[in-house]
């Protein structure tokens, strides 16, 4: 396996831009590209350069990295006329680190094998503060000898790498992610407006809570900015309602029943519905909050 | 106040026994009673002494702890016709560390109060485990000078003692804390089911969500086992089932609409229907399971 | 059997006022109390009487009818000291026409029968017009024999008079009403909320889907009035809201796992703790409203 | 508007089978086309032709129908390269009768337009009982003069034809109508669970529920058959559960929240997993069932 020093990196959003930031400080030559130039400034900053279109961000790129916000933008950049198969040379690694359907990223993965590329699909957690520090954790699906070869520049986006199952397994693994995450967030929600309503001191409850085996990262890092109505994003609401459709979606796909699943699509539907799709996911909060009455 | 030496201890089951016996390590001179003598085993090798009834156990108590399994048990005991309120000293310490219904909680400690007795209630985390050794979390409902009176005792059973609120404040907790736990667990039952749906390194899986947003308690000590289908007690499915049918009727009455509370409570009811109410409350995932086909 | 000429009548509220009058005009002679003694003033006008307390109304009657909110008065007024069951003579005809819990039913016949009272469960469908219209329907538990001593009055309040079982049955089916009712708006609700979002012609759809297996009698009585936003009681939000807290339980008790059951209770909850307790059912459209965004 | 005596009919299913051969008796000359030939006996003895292939069979025709399972074949049938929209003349009547989604029927629609065509989507409900006697309800979407122009066709397959609105009305009120009839056999099971496991006479239940507020087309219909434990189809839960699929899919892009579609869709999703998929659509008995226990 050659070694990759050049590398295409294709949306410079939230996520994508400390991304490409932290692989130009790692030492690897990034030629990014975004639907708008402006968004490239911090690569710029950091030493990498601007590539005018995806085809020409690939043309000579050793690796490819797609961080897009949905499903249909990677089918546009990946298979597209002007997208990354038909443009990449053969032997192009090819990591798509968005969160998307997983039968979207097993598609992917299947045409960019037959033009000859090695695809992974790695989505990530660990949020903006995570892509800023480079401590992601990184779940990755393809061939194990892929994986390897991505590594040197995973390890320069994330703490942890783990290679959990061959093409789609990626997306599989974060959709069960944003499951577990938007559920621990309703839970502590409706815990939350549980306890404010019968004069329980909330703080000390929170600390005895997070102390057993109730507790959870949500309860820990969450808790108290709900408590204080403070829903400035962070991980935008209207993303984490496309991830449980996704995971909905791949649940039936797949012929798993997911009681919980079902009803907190719902409520991340209404969280947007109501307007607070643009605000942190820990919005779902204000769900719960109004139907038990209006909001103060 | 007085100096707290002498306890009664009512309810001599897998919690009770060994807080019983750490108390008598602690230095207490304690009176137990149980429904079944032979219950009394651990409390007298401990050096307790046995009471023959609830009446002796609490005439000369300068405090009375109760630990039985649901509110009609409690009623019983604290305000039967031989109970602890009409037979208790006034000024006795009356802590009642079962998991009940709140408004039980508050009915018991207004009888007590009108017979001079302090009462709170305090029920604990942490399970078997906990009780076994002295690392119990409590949550106590009460004045806040009997807490501080209690806490003596309290530190002979736990390593959290936390004063939540007024009378019922602690079982108002107890309730929200068996309301995420279930949550936990069962969402962490669906992510399991879909990702062994589908050909995912679980293992892997597991590790990447623990370290992120998803981690939780539940999904740290217990996917593992629920992986394996090892459902041995533990805390007991049918417990956790009445402990989901508190706080749905604890919600109801404080006007808070809990959806995921709802669909809770259905799950849990469904485990015990279908005959695993005495395995460990982990047993969620065979209701997923069984609702995906029938389990192998 | 004697012949029934002489009736008790406790609870004149909306429901009780109209069935008591068809009572006298059935040729009954009817002695009616009710917590408020303006209550009784149709009865009066119909030729029926007062009586000062629900001892001296039973006192004489061959019949005991009540028709009263819920449980605990039903508890009260039966089971109380100067009750039905401690004042009516042996032999006495009691029928509960109230919608209570199944075990306060069962509890309540047992208590009767203990004293020599012949006791019926005997809830009703049908609402405020079929209470002046004489149509009720009306489902008795109880022995049959009492069912069929009891007919020569229920005949003159309902037009279906069924034995649904023993004592309870009554309640039970009454429950299962109420859920089937409620869970019907509901979808109702959710359907034209779904509808009016899209630019389809309403009227038209309710028209096509009320011809077919959709068809149901909540839609063809209801959907006008909801796309209205027309909820002028009717059948109170806060009864019904009730009636599913005793549906869940009697469930919860029978081991019977119900999850629509499950997430109607919160959703008549839900629409209860946003103020909408004393509108009629159908409210629940707004409560699939709001989970939309805020109300024009 | 030319009159229309030339029909195509693509999909000769169990639906279109009787579908086609009422055209034919109602005097349409019909040429049919399905994927295996032997679908076109009974169209053949009705005294309809056989059309080698879509293309074929629409070349002629002055109005074209599909009946086809679900949304990819209608897009493949009407927009693949031998499809409809690209073979059939300008001016041609295309009324897709299929339930799919509400936005592939307006891409259809839009498509068919941009080459002349006038197209309807035109769902239906009443069964395969519907589609053999001619009495079919029909949910019309499109342009009102197009409607028109297809009445004496439909008024062949069904007794009540109704326009509701423009392209993909028709889909989304045959959604509504998917989930009023899922949510009410799944009512209708809770209900006749519950009433089995409390001794209750379950028929005479039956009755008076059926004749009050709880009336509904399914309860009537369906009650019976389902305390019988018979399931034969009737209407295929798999296809129940796609059209919950389309329903949530719709309400979700229409940003409506449905608690109840989001859980009947779990629902449906497990009477699939569990087999029963081929069965009829009322077998969601046994998803209640299954939840309260093994079956018998």
């Amino acid at each position: 396996v050659q070694n990759v020093r050049t590398v295409a990196f294709i949306g410079l959003g939230i996520m994508g831009r400390p991304m490409a930031a932290n692989l130009v400080k790692a030492g690897f030559d990034v030629a990014g590209y975004s639907r708008r130039r402006e968004s490239a400034e911090d690569l710029l900053a950091a030493g990498g350069r601007w590539a005018g279109s995806v085809t020409a961000a690939v043309r000579d790129a050793h690796a490819v990295i797609t961080m897009l916000p949905d499903s249909p933008d990677v089918e546009a950049v990946a298979l597209g006329p002007d997208g990354i198969v038909r443009n990449a040379p053969s032997g192009t690694l090819y990591i798509d680190m968005s969160s998307i359907r997983p039968d979207v990223a097993r598609r992917v993965t299947a045409a960019g094998a037959a033009r000859g590329l090695r695809c992974l699909d790695a989505p990530v957690s660990g949020g903006e503060r995570g892509a800023i520090d480079g401590t992601l954790s990184v779940m990755a699906g393809g061939a194990a000898a892929d994986v390897d070869a991505a590594r040197p520049l995973l390890d320069a986006l994330g703490a942890t790498i783990l290679h959990v199952g061959p093409a789609g397994a990626g997306q599989t693994v974060k959709a069960a992610n944003q499951l577990i995450v938007a559920g621990n967030i309703a839970l502590v929600a409706e815990a939350l407006v549980f306890l404010q309503a019968q004069g329980v001191d909330v703080a000390a409850a929170v600390a005895v809570l997070a102390g057993g085996l109730a507790g959870s990262t949500v309860l820990t890092r969450k808790a108290s900015s709900m408590l204080a109505g403070d829903f400035t994003a962070g991980f935008r609401m209207e993303l984490h309602d496309k991830d449980l459709a996704i995971f909905t979606a791949a649940a039936r796909e797949a012929r798993v029943v997911t009681p919980l699943g079902g009803i907190l699509a719902q409520l991340t539907g209404a969280a947007c519905a109501q307007g607070d799709g643009r605000l942190d996911h820990s919005v779902l909060m204000r769900v719960i909050q109004r139907l038990c009455g209006p909001l103060p």
